[in-house]
């Protein structure tokens, strides 16, 4: 059987991220389709998988595809997810439009492959949520997750290539930067982001928290089976090109070990826990696109049940393209 | 009676601001004196008080003064802080030298006051403590504090004229910014700032926290007159020259009233509460130098007890001069 893969939304940051995380994870295919809105199509896209026309969405027969990435937005993905869906295709949803769907099941391969249920539209959780829910894993396996207090510090990137554009712009504006009211235009962000960090990511909803804090608390929830956990986040934008951080503080149920601990981060392959206090990640200096970083592990003093951990990852891979590829790979495992 | 000033570590980045907090509270004196190491002195200085030569601490007369605002470092305070008591001056110290000795006040004149008992030695908190402390009293006095988890946001300038010049130095690295492990020299931060957030801010202690982060839990307990206070932070550093922020996580003993919060922190001159979700404070916006502002105020929905606050201020000025002047303030007004 052959595998046909499309990647909807192909111009875009995370789009162009899906190519080369395809190369890199050596995801075996037959015919790869780049997909776009009309806008987009007939542009020549070039790059090591080969030459490609990039096709519009509006005329683009799904009936061939194995695989198809959704990544151009929600409402493009409420739009045409189902359809491809109907016409063969398994669809992998990079947005949040299906996201907490009871029937969508919400994946990260590493955490909770076993609530796949052969289902053909699979849902990609939000890119801070994959990083945090991978360090969170295995504490709550080891001593079970009581209460969770996120602070997150994401790149500008987690808008897409207008925030970096936007950033950059910013960044440029040098003689406006230092605690003016500039009259630098921001659309992307609420607020100029260069020299500046902004306590909003997406729209506010009706308890004053953000859709992204929000996104962080329920598909934690969803991913970890666990529909009652107390956990909660304020999510942040910082002027950084590429690399989410977050610093979590978990309180556990039995008391914790951290040399337990400690060696299941190790017995993970593509979790990386610092050593030594002084030798933690930052976004700028992550050694490697495809792993999570987790440094700053260490015990409160006041509780024997409280630690905290500083997580980064790439958000484009770990939290966006890498992780729906593995998804889709680890069903081509099992079908064949 | 006189009142004669002297400034320690004037040629400083929190000290050129001691000048413009003086010029602002319109704080009465006779002579104000700029002191420095052997290194600055001979320096001249034009400001709107007047032209100052700057003076060599090795050589000055302590004898004269009646407020010294020491700001030049621990060991400079360590070493001249008692002397400049011992000839007669009150010593209002910036630094952490002497924070958490028992025999020494330290003071937010809006949080504890009353806990200064005619000593001639008190210490001026540290910069992100100052903030935090001042949001957090209200809610200690109208709920009760029970549980504070804090991550901070914290600007160049927190390390002085030399941190904001190797983030400028890092920012104009533009080539090697982003995700590369830069050949870029940082002394003053332990990697390069621009482009990237540090999770480190002065050195590690035993337990794996930063000196930072025990800075703002020991102090605030002290502050609060709460020894056992459960308050924890992660400390992190930021690509911002000016302005601290804070994402505050409070768990209460009574249930909250956000009503009743908000008409206290309305009742505050110099705290600043943002009226709606989406009018929060950013570090580079804030409109005055002198305030803390407050936004992202929301109950938390696990809890009746819980709420968060996102929490701004100006570093230089309410987290270091404006404390300290206000300090001065306050004990001339008791002496008149």
């Amino acid at each position: 059987m052959s595998t046909n893969i499309a990647i909807i939304g192909a111009t875009g940051a995370v789009g162009s991220e899906f190519i080369k995380v395809i190369e890199h994870l050596k995801f075996e295919f037959d015919e790869l389709y780049l997909v776009a809105s009309a806008r987009s199509a007939g542009q020549m896209i070039v790059n090591n998988l080969g030459n490609f026309v990039v096709q519009d969405i509006e005329t683009f027969d799904f009936s061939t595809i194995t695989y198809a990435f959704f990544t151009a937005g929600g409402s493009v993905s409420k739009e045409w997810a189902e359809k491809a869906v109907n016409a063969g295709a398994t669809v992998i949803d990079n947005t949040s439009a299906f996201r907490m769907d009871p029937l969508v099941p919400l994946i990260i391969p590493e955490v909770n492959l076993s609530s796949y249920k052969q289902e053909k539209l699979i849902a990609n959780p939000n890119c801070s949520t994959i990083q945090i829910v991978r360090a969170l894993k295995p504490i709550d396996e080891l001593f079970g997750l009581d209460k969770v207090i996120i602070s997150t510090y994401q790149a500008a990137s987690g808008a897409g290539n207008a925030g970096i554009e936007e950033l950059h712009a910013s960044m440029l504006n040098e003689n406006e930067s230092e605690n003016e009211n500039a009259a630098e235009t921001s659309t992307v962000f609420s607020r100029p982001l260069a020299h500046n960090v902004i306590p909003q990511i997406d729209k506010f909803l009706d308890n004053d928290f953000t859709f992204e804090e929000e996104k962080v608390r329920f598909e934690s929830r969803k991913i970890l089976a666990a529909k009652n956990l107390f956990i909660t986040c304020t999510a942040v934008r910082i002027p950084v090109f590429i690399g989410h951080s977050a610093a979590v503080y978990v309180e556990t149920i039995e008391d914790i070990d951290l040399e337990k601990l400690s060696v299941s981060f190790a017995e993970i392959p593509d979790i990386e826990l610092s050593n030594t206090a002084s030798s933690f990640p930052t976004p700028r200096l992550i050694a490697s696109q495809d792993k999570v970083y987790i440094g700053r592990m260490r015990k409160e003093p006041n509780t024997p049940k409280g630690v905290w951990l500083w997580v980064v990852a790439n958000n484009l891979w770990v939290g966006a393209a890498l992780n729906a590829v593995r998804i889709a790979q680890q069903l081509q495992k099992n079908t064949l």
